[in-house]
């Protein structure tokens, strides 16, 4: 199949019976940004879905199996918004998802203000490092690092794109979480919905969802925490539920 | 024995082989307190433990079990100063456990600014009902409502009262969460170490342990979940140890 480029698969993404391109030396998929697309409310028979720091489109692709709404993507790296768009098409899903590629700082002006039901992010994790720490992989150095995207550029476009009492969900690490829930609330979005997601059970937590409302009301709740592995180092009965379907 | 008063009963607290006055119609101790005095790192040769909103002094007997260093309780209500003032003698204590009868917000300057290596609060939890809603018994009530203390007296004179580098830990509902974490920052107390406890597995969380670092530096850690009852609505094993020792 020469729609595939140099090291990349097309692997399944297992509950929704979708392929996804992915290659290990450009971007694969993360637990995170799965447990994002099932954690994040979508209207369920039509709205307008954006997902912001797509990577290879996997978020956009598993919430197209939880809404007939459409979707869209952004993406800077041309050569992952190159094998999101190539995945799409192989699932025929054109019609309800389109890729952009670009800067999201860029989005508000381009796309316009509020004009999203539901804004999803799974941003680059960590700070930027100093140029000899840096990921020598310049793929994987802009996916993982605040190099083009800091966390305040993130939350500061989903609030622009965002509607009035729209929602705006990500997926980070817990030790950024002061810092998100501050930047959210300063770009008026209230926090709703937190989840934890635990490695094993008697672990710190190590994934953190949150999902907020543009200029919602506070009312915080901590949804029950999510466990990874069981002590034999297998997923739990939840987490197979959300990888593989019922 | 006539050291006991009206309703009063003198209960165990078994973890710890002690025993402590109580009152259903004045006072008596709930999980969250037991939970904060587990919670709380504290300093186990000596050192100096400040315990605010102290109530019939249930924190700091617990604390007594955990650290040879001496602990001081601040309670505003006479009669629950006196409770735990007799359970503090019943137990022989008095000489590690200090009782005062006041108002937390004149202890920075009757005790003195930056004078404790530990402070802890179980303040009351629910904003100040209006007359018509607020509980008849005057005791619950102030225990229970903002009246005589806000959340943000309370962080701010356990900032004042905790040495730099010192713990501040509370107990509080998830509900106020974002107000407890931006309330902590702007008194330089920088949340380190947070646990959300849930009723039962599948549950959402409904207290929250969290405690800080005066002047500390970012860091935070989100700790295991604690699950206070299995499907059967028995305590967790991990329940029992801290309710009732190993």
């Amino acid at each position: 199949m020469d729609f595939l480029q140099g090291d990349e698969r097309l692997d399944y993404l297992l509950a929704e019976d979708l392929r996804i391109i992915q290659s290990p030396t450009v971007f694969s998929f993360s637990l995170d940004a799965v447990l994002l697309a099932r954690f994040v409310y979508v209207p369920i028979q039509k709205g307008s879905i954006l997902d912001l720091c797509s990577g290879n489109g996997v978020i956009p692709l598993f919430l197209s199996a939880r809404t007939k709404g459409t979707i869209t993507g952004v993406e800077i790296q041309e050569r992952l918004y190159d094998m999101a768009k190539r995945s799409i098409e192989f699932n025929t899903l054109q019609e309800r998802i389109q890729m952009i590629h670009g800067d999201i700082k860029e989005m508000p002006k381009r796309l316009g203000h509020g004009k999203y039901d539901v804004v999803t992010c799974n941003p680059p994790y960590f700070p930027t490092p100093s140029a000899e720490e840096r990921n020598e992989n310049e793929h994987l150095a802009i996916a993982r690092h605040e190099i083009l995207c800091t966390l305040e550029d993130a939350i500061q476009v989903s609030s622009q794109l965002v509607k009035q009492g729209g929602k705006v969900a990500f997926v980070h690490r817990p030790s950024r979480f002061l810092d998100i829930v501050t930047l959210m609330r300063k770009y008026r979005l209230e926090p709703k919905k937190i989840q934890f997601v635990y490695p094993k059970q008697g672990k710190e937590a190590n994934t953190l969802l949150i999902e907020a409302t543009k200029d919602g009301n506070p009312d915080l709740k901590i949804l029950p925490p999510l466990i990874v592995y069981n002590e034999e180092n297998e997923y739990t009965p939840e987490l197979k539920e959300i990888l593989y379907g019922k």
